[in-house]
């Protein structure tokens, strides 16, 4: 269990290597939603998304003899660049297992951030005996995105900030994909009235269906825009998501794009579909949030703006 | 003239009815400038762009008679829509007169605020005409998008702005059309030991051409991408600009692109090609700014999302 102490302690580990990110408020989307939004902008955040939050608390925690060895990761994500962020800031080297179909930005990404690239097949069996192999021929130590207690009491900063600048949040509203920042968030409010739910799409709904089931349920395909969304619930993430979430609302690809769109045009921020999914699942179901105090976390900006989807 | 303590007052008298904008960083923007990069975001300012301060600052000295009557601009953008705006929130109505050519998202924007459109043709002839018969007909009063000393003292508030947050900067680059926004940043500036910019498309290029010869000079066309550039140097702002300014720096269409695709990319704001000048012109003068703290003011975000230039 990650109790309110480990994400304190988190936080002020983590302090120096992250930005405090700006909450938003737009008159007009509050205005569509019938609701009050509070947007907390971890598109700002270093790398381009929160993942830099669970990266450095695990790092951080590293002895310096772990981190001569190397880290190594699996990620064709934003994972990737902010565990890359961190540990070269540290001194250390980063290697990141990524599929060869990984889009470009994704991978300049892991570049500029200073990590190097290790190629796999775009394939479950190729990542982990790529990732097997690379862990035995180095003894580099792995930071696995989201199934790690330190990954999710670092994610959990996000909501203690949100909070320590809207203490009066009625609804938290959260991206769900292994589950790191949700866990983490939910970790963090266990003991507050305050409701939470997590936002999927529809395409690659395993976080949905898990809690009907009661059991770790797998996605056939993960065909959806939302390509940080697209991970499968984690072992550690499941139960404590299943214990404390209020609900997950999945959202079609289409509501998806429209909002992405709609943020970008009156926040006049970049976000990535995979958050928009946030506002999405406030203006499909305007009718229970009506009036709400709801905290949205924009979990990050990196998109191809080659590649927009409208 | 313009002093200080107009400007002062003007952020006062509009404080109300603008957004106190962020000032944004980037580690991987100072890296490639070479520089120490301020960026004040007016394209998270009210309706869009930093429009509103001197709209507010015209339209809050207005009699309740005046009002009454109604309030006209010619404007084919920002000033529209911010002035729509204010005059909405104070119980008036504006009509704004329009070439029947505007792109669409501008003129929603006008009338999501709330304004009234007017079509003319899209010639100066035909502009002006159907202003003055708009007046005539109304009694209404007009407010001119830059050459009007309360608007420019309006503008100016973006400058002050930024100074209370960074007031060490050496440097302060500006986007040029009409002038109100650099009338009004120089009309602050004046006594301060600080040097002014302006930043131009080479393809609009009145104000640097003006400043060459000394007087008024008009474009023959104004192909740019920038369509918040396309303006002709007013009366009012010239004599200003030309005292005080430290030099107007064009920048090519290609140079323009390139840079406001880098703002997004790095910074995850949207912003309008016409204020991604500013970046494109330190970028293109490395070795002038090399080391400085240069504050960059971002004019405006209102972009047409289903027509970007890359």
């Amino acid at each position: 269990m990650i109790t309110v102490e480990d994400i304190k302690k988190a936080h002020i580990r983590i302090e120096p290597y992250i930005q405090m990110t700006p909450v938003l408020r737009s008159a007009s989307l509050n205005q569509l939603s019938h609701a009050k939004l509070y947007f907390k902008c971890e598109n700002f955040q270093k790398a381009g998304s929160f993942k830099i939050r669970g990266a450095s608390n695990a790092v951080l925690q590293l002895s310096k003899k772990d981190l001569s060895k190397g880290v190594v990761t699996a990620s064709s994500g934003n994972h990737g660049a902010a565990l890359s962020l961190i540990v070269k800031q540290l001194g250390g080297v980063v290697k990141v297992v990524m599929p060869n179909n990984t889009p470009r930005i994704k991978v300049n990404n892991v570049l500029r951030n200073g990590g190097k690239v290790i190629w796999c097949k775009p394939n479950q069996d190729s990542r982990d005996k790529t990732l097997a192999k690379l862990m035995e021929d180095t003894g580099s130590v792995i930071v696995h995105p989201y199934d790690d207690k330190r990954i999710i009491a670092g994610q959990g900063t996000t909501v203690l900030e949100l909070l320590s600048k809207c203490p009066d949040l009625e609804i938290i509203i959260v991206p769900i994909s292994g589950g790191g920042l949700l866990a983490g968030t939910l970790s963090y409010l266990k003991n507050k009235n305050i409701k939470v739910y997590g936002a999927e799409p529809a395409m690659a709904s395993d976080a949905f269906r898990s809690l009907e089931s009661g059991k770790i349920e797998t996605n056939k395909s993960t065909n959806t825009i939302c390509d940080a969304l697209r991970a499968q619930i984690g072992k550690v993430t499941f139960p404590i998501i299943s214990k404390y979430v209020d609900g997950i609302i999945t959202v079609s690809e289409e509501d998806i794009i429209y909002t992405m769109k709609l943020i970008w045009e009156r926040l006049k921020i970049i976000v990535e579909p995979s958050c928009s999914i946030v506002l999405a699942s406030v203006l499909k179901n305007k009718s229970s949030f009506k009036g709400k105090k709801i905290g949205l976390i924009l979990s990050g900006g990196n998109v191809d703006l080659d590649q927009l989807p409208w």
